[in-house]
């Protein structure tokens, strides 16, 4: 293992941190809060051990995919640590594993919370919440490659481990540029979605929180009743279709802005993730109109499409507590939860292109029955794709399933009700957010005991990454040569 | 298609089925009950029925993989819609659909009702629901295959579309002679088991409906209160222990019965079965031992060892309600539902070895991440996995988890709570039985709605011929040469 070159890339990351931390500092003296000092005191802190990281540059450029994943789990799992000294040093959140539980939910971009009132804190400690959404939305590593020149093969072995999805496409041969690009777009969006929001009369300190929140589809609101305080259906409508534009697949935006139309509208994860939408939305109407709108469709639609938008999505947003609906609509919302939003969004999940892909292989499979001898390979946007995606795919998913009834099992012992546990698991490694029963939209995490809350922060953070950088991580055989071994072994196992 | 061949096939099945409903009017004649003659009327049409359809023998052999998926369907589908006309026409199930939930569950070895007082029907009915078990826990293919002197190459696609498990294994080069030595086990397994629950004073009559429950691992009592009714530690020990042996892949005793005992004990499923079954019931001991048997060890272990064997062997019987336990042990046996048994046995669920494929294959991505050039295959009991089999393992899992969402999703529209929802699916279509919550031990299906009954119906015989049969016969491909065409097409699918 490069030991030395991943320090270096950790340097950077506390560097960044620290530059971060910059801005809630400057919130705290604009508001002339005394907390200001405290986020002031960590980029300090940050600051110095980024410089001492990085004063010692790596004499050797070998830099392999084990290499980024090991780089990238250890990135985020440094700054949930770090992000949460801030909340535990003003007091605000007074046990360090909630803070780093709420850190980790922000960076991840998941949106649960162990705050029971978070119109309690600092607007200081309000705007670096809602901004860890932001910075995790696109990636912090995608970030780095961004703002600062490297050079190596190390930059797509970042890019590939952080950005989520079957297959990762660069738009421009250049990494750096891709990540500048997408980082451009994303910024741009962020700027609309706050003046989209501000023409509709909401406060300026809310509307950059609630655009950080939407932007990372993370869902870390500043009022308790979350998006329901603002009763304006202009805002909601707003913050509705920036959460679906967000989770929309970035190359997307890339192929408009490049005019290059026909192939942004040929994205077949695209349109599978519209008509998801539409049938959800049009089931949960009309299942939720009679009984809880008396029959209005218009506010049953109203409703139907924000929740179904800010789980797909997995922001996270609430207007309406859809912990009481009925079975058939929760029953929905607890499907979304897992099929997530799409591949190169900023939203989690499983994705919708990894169900396609699914779904296509196992109708390969089927179709091999009828048709032994054909030989018939599975397609997305009408390219073949390399059967070690599929298989990768199909891995992917046993691997969610397998850390999900792990993580579901360990959160059982504290006896919640089976909803609670099911739903709670399901919306923090989908990075999601509010769950049903418990942990419903007007619920929090408060409740569960350290070991669940820890065994939560694990899922937010594998399910950002999607689960092999921490995976790779954890598994013994990458430590056996040592962090600062070189020495390649050219392993030709025989079996 | 090789119609008429599937025909003569069906018609086989149709003199089979004859000759089973003997037994049940032997038993109604024996108790002087009125009720035999409509099992005879029903044998006397089966006959006739199968008589016609066998009289006209094919003249081609042409026989692939997608006649035997299709020749199996639709045999368990005639058997199920055929079995189901005794329950009806005696009255003691007045709803055909009811009728065919109950048989479809009886043959499937699933072992959901729908009656509410089991107890009221006549023993002629009784035994007729119990042997629908023993029928279809071997399957009824394999007993054809057994019985009746078939020639060409379809015995073999048969055994492979009707066997569980990822792979199908021959004891000897024979299909006949496998067929016959498998049932020849389980004869005598059953046997067994009646000898000992005799010796335990259970009545001859509830001996032999028991032992049939357990052979197929299916769980259908004459008794309301299932096994909960004999207050004998012994009797439901001897169940106990038989319900875990017939769950065990039939190759293990062949291979004991052939004094192979080191290959025997080299299978790695086994062990792993083993493990779980422990893990499991040291959980549940502790977690219900203070708060549901007042601190005694034993009764705490004696009814959680019963109830982790009848979950994961796929039976159903009860001694205890575990629908009241704690989450924890609620969520365990969930859990369970899914593993299922070993391969190769007559129970149910994802089976164990498919589980360890799957860790396997997942643990293997992982390792290439590090090694990327390292060739590694799975490997099972030592031997290596071809990847054909590998990737139709995934696939299964994906395909189990599409059937299983769907399933939930309509019967959602039921409106019960979501814990009976997703219990009621995975305890039908993985052959169970119970679920939790209103499908509890102490539950029944009779409240679900027909619609979502038929799609338990579905879901139980998809299940037991483990998804690829039941999807062969609904893919419309399959139909567009017609049911008689034989003409080959040899298909290069170019694309």
């Amino acid at each position: 293992m490069n030991g030395f070159m991943i320090l270096y890339l950790l340097g950077l990351i506390f560097l960044i941190q620290s530059g971060c931390l910059l801005l809630p500092v400057t919130v705290g003296l604009f508001y002339g809060e005394k907390e200001w000092k405290v986020y002031a005191l960590v980029a300090a802190v940050s600051l110095v051990l980024g410089l001492l990281l990085v004063l010692r540059k790596p004499k050797k450029n070998v830099f392999y995919a084990k290499e980024g994943f090991v780089t990238v789990a250890l990135s985020w799992i440094v700054l949930s640590l770090c992000g949460a000294v801030p909340f535990r040093l003003t007091g605000e959140i007074p046990h360090y594993i909630d803070a780093v539980f709420e850190t980790a939910s922000g960076f991840t971009t998941t949106g649960a919370s162990i705050l029971t009132n978070v119109e309690a804190l600092s607007q200081t400690s309000l705007f670096w919440r809602s901004f860890t959404h932001w910075i995790g939305g696109m990636g912090v590593l995608v970030l780095l490659l961004a703002v600062v020149p490297l050079a190596g093969g190390h930059t797509m072995q970042l890019m590939r481990a952080e950005s989520p999805g079957p297959s990762v496409g660069k738009f421009v041969p250049k990494v750096r540029q891709t990540a500048f690009i997408l980082y451009s777009i994303y910024f741009a969006m962020t700027i609309l979605e706050i003046v989209f929001l501000l023409a509709g009369g909401m406060p300026w300190f809310d509307s950059i929180c609630t655009a950080f929140g939407t932007a990372g589809t993370g869902g870390f609101s500043i009022k308790n009743s979350s998006m329901g305080f603002y009763q304006s259906n202009y805002l909601q409508a707003v913050v509705t279709v920036f959460m679906i534009l967000f989770a929309v697949n970035f190359s997307v935006y890339y192929l408009l802005l490049a005019k290059k139309f026909r192939q942004a509208f040929k994205n077949e994860e695209l349109w599978c993730f519209f008509a998801i939408i539409s049938a959800s939305v049009l089931c949960i109407t009309f299942n939720i109109k009679d009984e809880f709108y008396g029959g209005n469709f218009y506010d049953a639609f109203h409703h139907s499409v924000f929740s179904v938008a800010s789980i797909i999505s997995t922001t996270g947003y609430g207007t309406a507590d859809f912990a009481k609906w009925p079975q058939l609509s929760q029953y929905i919302l607890l499907i979304l939860m897992f099929v997530g939003a799409c591949a190169g969004s900023t939203g989690g999940g499983l994705k919708v292109s990894r169900l396609v892909l699914l779904f296509k292989s196992s109708a390969r499979e089927i179709s091999k029955i009828i048709h032994p001898r054909s030989v018939k390979a599975v397609k997305l946007d009408g390219k073949r794709v390399d059967s070690a995606v599929v298989k990768n795919t199909a891995s992917f998913f046993v691997i969610s399933m397998i850390v999900y009834v792990v993580s579901v099992f360990i959160v059982s012992f504290d006896g919640f009700d089976m909803t609670t546990s099911l739903t709670a698991v399901a919306a923090t490694m989908n990075n999601i957010g509010p769950g049903l029963s418990l942990v419903g939209p007007t619920g929090n995490y408060s409740s569960f005991s350290n070991l669940s809350k820890i065994v939560m922060i694990f899922d937010m953070l594998a399910g950002r990454l999607e689960y092999f950088p921490i995976l790779v991580l954890l598994s013994p055989s990458i430590w056996k040569d040592g962090f600062f071994a070189l020495r390649r072994k050219i392993s030709f196992k025989k079996n």
